[in-house]
């Protein structure tokens, strides 16, 4: 196509694959997808298994599983993310036992790799769908004002330290400072609530806080985030959009759970009328997946919808059984979710040995030591609970996971960052997301034993 | 975008979706897929339920709702199909709500209705994967000689009534008269599969003769559409593809099993020892989705591989405890391809007050009744079985569903058809798709009542 600019080139290989009958184009996507899922489960249980044997907790080694399939290491699994890429070596794998052409093969895989990416988005909102029928709504309300302080501090202590000991330490400008500090006080819910699901502690009053501080904190996340896309865009504040963006995410919170309890018996009552199969589970979907779309919306996110919807129906004569559905479902797109967070991870950034990676490595230290040590000192805000483990509290709400990457993201593309603090951001991501589950699975530890937690969600127990 | 011709801005306005930033594309693509899956859970369950209240079979409704929310009535859930479309009205729901200008939210339009295909093309294969674990192997080995006559007749009938009815009392010419008669042969594993299951006939002998007779069909479907592909395409027939399918479909289906069988024991000596959640499930799903890809790479169809892996694993003593986790994952995705196929059937074809149409429903009204008798027959093909139901089988065969709609759209693509042979064609895969549910149901009726099998699929029974 000599007449066309070169980035036009896979815009109009899309439209000689939309010109192909459906019949020629369809399985192809289809095969990229399904390959794209082997090499999930693959990684996935091969990096879970490990590090079931060597007593870490799965979800860590559905990460680096991950990592290894992903842009570090194997290739395998590639997003696109916006920018032109190389093609993935799954891609050539196809393109190659396929027999296309290389224009056909890359829309083919783009394609492939928007599915799997819309099928990690469903595979966190069926984990926190999940969660939330496990919590326990009276608990979490029981809990409600340490979880907000806990939330509160988690936000702004490391912020405040960020900030201020980038600009006063590294000489960093206020802006990026700012960036960067907001970057610090992200919460992934998913992985912490993974892991305590993992070790049976979802339900403990520990575990309590942490879930009902991390859904805080996602939210609290959002605004930030916000405001500082804003400022590093036009170097304003919009307080409007602030202001609405906490008006709305209270609304959406308190009104799904008043307005799903109030339509709960309405609700039961239908179930129990249908009589095909999935007369619980469709319905079920159908209530979260509205949620989740209102959620994102209001500009919220999905998994807050899932996650109320779990929560309501949790209060349900029918949790026992919308939980047993659920589980073979959440086993089946959970993993997908976990590996693309590593796979989307770039660990290149943390070698050593690359001259250029040294004065972010300098930058995440810092940035790391801050993300660690901000989160954990919101163990000692507890109030009122004095037999609580502290520790395990404080661990909980580090990890920075897949929020912390879409911070990253909305960095990069703003260019407000040095590639130093871009850099020192991802690693600061990194690490807290994979020295938090050991960690708490650490802290946990002794209780564990001493004391089974009853009321909790069990793993389903492999057979034989 | 003045600079552009028409054609290009869909494309451009990809790019503009592309480069923004994950956080901002991604949650809108995700909310579409999200209320697209609302409005097909919505449509399968009214029309599910509508049918089995009437005593219809519930998969005829799941049909008749994606056709209400489809291309035909509302226009909620439309597929691209490689044409310009009239954005859907879901598209313009999700634009108003989200606050997308148009170009983006056409992207975000057409990135979620290929996710949803996508679904929709899992759904069949897991789909046909709990329809293998049901089947019994040695049971569809033994009644393979009545199969495999059962779906030549239904291949060679059909189509040579076809042919030649066509070109003798329409005086159509040889090559569509071809192409048309070659559209009577597919056979939908699917909707019979998915009817036979509903009235627990899948493991009897009748059932046991359809799905290998269906199965056998499938793939001669697929050869025949090379065949009269290749010659509407280029005017003759290359026996080297013929021979290729030929030789690969036998060596793919007896290869999977025999070798399957061989590893099985590997296999679950392997899930013994897996110790992480998911331990049966993700090599299971490991197995059907690489034979899908193996399927899908040698031309044939991944549904055949998904089929096979589900024969193979139903042999093993997992097979009960994999066909309750596969269950709830049935019923998420399988009512996706159901509401699908509806969805992207144009029923305004049927219309007789429209003078357009009348040319191709005299066509239909002999297609049809070639479609139905041309099956039907084959009931009586079925040797050494003197007790057997052979209006079932007869019937059993009738479905062209999704495989129909494949052979119409390769010929509209490939231009051969006339309008009225084209509109005549899809006339026949509905009416055919839509009358045999209820006539199955028939035919099996008085036997259902008076002899319970034993060891069929229970549909999960609604509580309470």
């Amino acid at each position: 196509m000599p007449l066309t600019t070169s980035f036009l080139q896979p815009l109009l290989a899309a439209t000689a694959a939309e010109s192909v009958n459906l019949a020629e184009a369809g399985p192809l996507i289809l095969a990229a997808v399904l390959l794209s899922l082997v090499v999930i489960y693959f990684a996935s249980k091969v990096g879970g298994e490990i590090c079931a044997r060597i007593n870490f907790p799965p979800v860590l080694g559905e990460l680096v599983g991950g990592v290894v399939v992903g842009i570090s290491v194997l290739h395998l699994l590639v997003f696109s993310e916006g920018g032109p890429t190389e093609p993935s070596v799954l891609t050539t794998f196809i393109q190659q036992t396929a027999g296309m052409d290389g224009t056909v093969a890359s829309v083919v895989a783009n394609t492939a790799s928007e599915v799997i990416s819309v099928l990690s988005e469903i595979g966190v909102m069926i984990l926190l769908f999940e969660i939330g029928l496990e919590s326990d709504l009276e608990g979490l309300l029981k809990v409600g004002p340490q979880a907000a302080v806990v939330a509160v501090v988690g936000v702004v202590a490391p912020f405040v330290a960020g900030t201020f000991g980038l600009v006063t330490l590294f000489h960093v400008d206020l802006v990026p400072a700012i960036f960067a500090g907001a970057a610090l006080t992200a919460t992934s819910i998913g992985i912490t609530a993974k892991v305590l699901a993992e070790i049976q502690r979802l339900t403990s009053p520990e575990g309590q806080i942490i879930i009902g501080a991390a859904v805080l904190d996602d939210i609290l996340g959002i605004i930030v985030l916000a405001v500082v896309a804003s400022l590093a865009k036009t170097g304003t504040v919009e307080i409007s959009n602030v202001i609405y963006l906490i008006i709305s995410s209270v609304v959406f919170l308190v009104g799904s759970v008043v307005v799903g309890r109030l339509l709960s018996p309405f609700f039961l009552g239908m179930v129990d009328r249908l009589t095909t199969r999935g007369n619980l589970l469709i319905p079920s979907l159908i209530f979260a997946f509205v949620l989740g779309y209102v959620a994102v919306i209001l500009q919220l996110e999905a998994i807050l919808g899932a996650f109320t919807a779990g929560l309501v129906l949790g209060e349900t004569e029918k949790r026992r059984e919308l939980e047993e559905q659920i589980l073979p479902i959440a086993d089946m797109l959970v993993p997908v979710f976990f590996v693309c967070v590593g796979a989307r991870t770039d660990i290149s950034v943390l070698n050593p040995l690359e001259p250029a990676n040294r004065a972010g490595l300098i930058i995440a230290s810092f940035l790391v030591l801050v993300a660690i040590v901000g989160k954990v000192v919101t163990g000692a805000t507890v109030f009122g609970q004095p037999r609580i483990n502290r520790w395990a509290i404080g661990i909980g709400m580090v990890p920075r996971g897949e929020v912390g990457l879409i911070f990253a993201a909305v960095g990069s593309a703003s260019g407000v960052l040095s590639k130093a603090l871009d850099a020192g951001i991802i690693v600061m991501v990194i690490v807290t997301t994979f020295v938090a589950p050991p960690l708490l699975r650490l802290v946990f530890k002794p209780e564990t034993e001493a004391l089974p937690t009853s009321d909790v969600a069990v793993e389903s127990p492999p057979e034989g």
